[in-house]
């Protein structure tokens, strides 16, 4: 197998087949996203992945857009392009607004900035934060 | 200067006493935590630090709650000791759950393993993102 | 010289040719990486990096597959993608077969995952490891 | 809860004693890593994280020592002190010797020089490596 | 607004255009650069992080070229496209050779892999280091 | 050897204390730090790792003290306490003020800052810098 070629519904196993079926049903869409066509190149990751993406990102303590702005800061954070394309989509399909992103990336700016200067300054953990 | 030293309040200068002051009066706090009593070495970082601390954690389009999880999200995913112990003390004043915490970690676990395998599949964004 | 000019072989002075002979040589190729023609640009650092990869990824301890895949998880936990889709590639020729590389994203992507749930839950080190 | 409290077996709930049995059972041990004992402040997350560690360092198409020098390696890259102490001990329990340690620290430390000078000089990917 | 879109000087708000007049005149150019475009969607981040970048970039204790070269430094160190280029460039205006850019990039790749010897072998800090 | 054991000079071998040796000469010292001792595990690895610390850092087109804060910014961006600690010790011998330490600490804030702003949006090269 090519190292970029992908998964398409038609070409898949039945095994495959299952989890794409449940990511639509699920998500009401109509087909799923590029990264789950690449994943299907090894079944078990796919279905794994998939299992544990459905369960924490499944409304609970957090409702669903906070889950996907604690998802698309990570993503941003740490530089994955796709991730921040994918999980921009649906922090907004979620109902994250263009003043909500702007605050979003902000916060995520500062968390960088101010980890770096608690690193490079050595700062002991206050007592008071171990209560 | 050691590279270990601290700034206290009885020994700093005017303009970090200013600072020390705001900081106190915003939180409403006793003292201000090592972080600031560190970069109260380099008194033109403190100020803009702060400054740029206090309004980009005012509620805004994002309540004080979701802000400080961001935060806290990203210290966790950069392994920022100091950082996740502040933060997440921040986070629990402002009404973070031991649940809420549980759903957090998980979200940033789960975006730091999926941001691995967009990377390593070099998945292609979805034009559907892009819109 | 351009930000993004590369050297090639015709162009090259005679120490850069010394290594590019070395590494068609010692890897069997026609011709070197991309990487090897924009690090000619500095001839010292050309020199001391091939010949610490030569060095490194030698067989010895632990067999060339067993390194080209240490060398892509690696590059895949920091999302390089040059670096992803050379040591893909070197992986592949060394051995590597589909299963085994949807075994070793399945690893990076876990090792991810749990190095943030480590470090954001601050977990002390079992005294057991120290041994 | 404390934010530094740990749940041991005897305090377990059914669901906690459930997941600690398994990974005792799996792995032939007296007692579960404080790794687990953290985790368990979230049973969710415990129990479908060892089910995910379970399933995928499962000796596949590469052994179990091969799986836990991948993880070790990604410890290292990322700088989990934890991650880099337990996984470090699973590995030489599994067969690592001194030897294959040492060059497996090798491999990990010019992988993030490479990655570094391929990234800082924006190198294009070789259409070879797409084929 | 799309997420792709960006803010052109002719539709910006004034207080957008006052930011981008204060960067081109302090930085003597036509045109401001991407970066700030993008920003623009957010003219609070816009204006804070100018702010940010002018008073931090400014000569002083350091000269602006080593600044350009310590921003260029972290940037490789990050893998972040854009700001390699961005940064790469205001360091070559700023009076970077390529001479010094390759032994930038070399200091850069090896303390990328010393910091990993370093973690992945848990060296305790001498305590010469602390004085 | 248990996992924490380090090579002190009188255990050493000949190949072990050519290298500390030669640390000690061109560095001026009494005694090699802990980072030496620990990678003396690994006799190849020392010698090659100091035979390229020892390349790079020398001065050139940069002067040492240009490097040493270099090698201490990426340090501080990476989080590695004992690098911090280590090259920020070399820094200041080399002559770095706290001024400069001040000021060199804001610029790798804020580069990390910027790195994640210009990653969230995604924002694409100016033509310009590539020339």
């Amino acid at each position: 197998m090519s190292v970029r070629s992908v998964v398409e519904y038609d070409d898949a196993s039945a095994a495959v087949r299952a989890v794409f079926d449940d990511i639509k049903r699920t998500r009401q869409v109509a087909d799923v996203n590029n990264f789950w066509k690449y994943l299907a190149r090894d079944p078990a990751t796919l279905k794994r992945t998939w299992q544990s993406v459905k369960e924490i990102m499944a409304p609970g303590a957090l409702d669903a857009l906070t889950k996907e702005m604690l998802y698309l800061a990570v993503s941003v954070s740490n530089g994955c392009a796709y991730c921040i394309a994918s999980h921009g989509a649906a922090a907004r399909k979620a109902g994250m607004t263009d003043e909500m992103l702007g605050e979003l990336m902000a916060v995520v700016g500062m968390a960088n900035e101010t980890n770096r200067l608690a690193n490079g300054y050595r700062v002991p953990i206050d007592p008071a934060f171990e209560e």
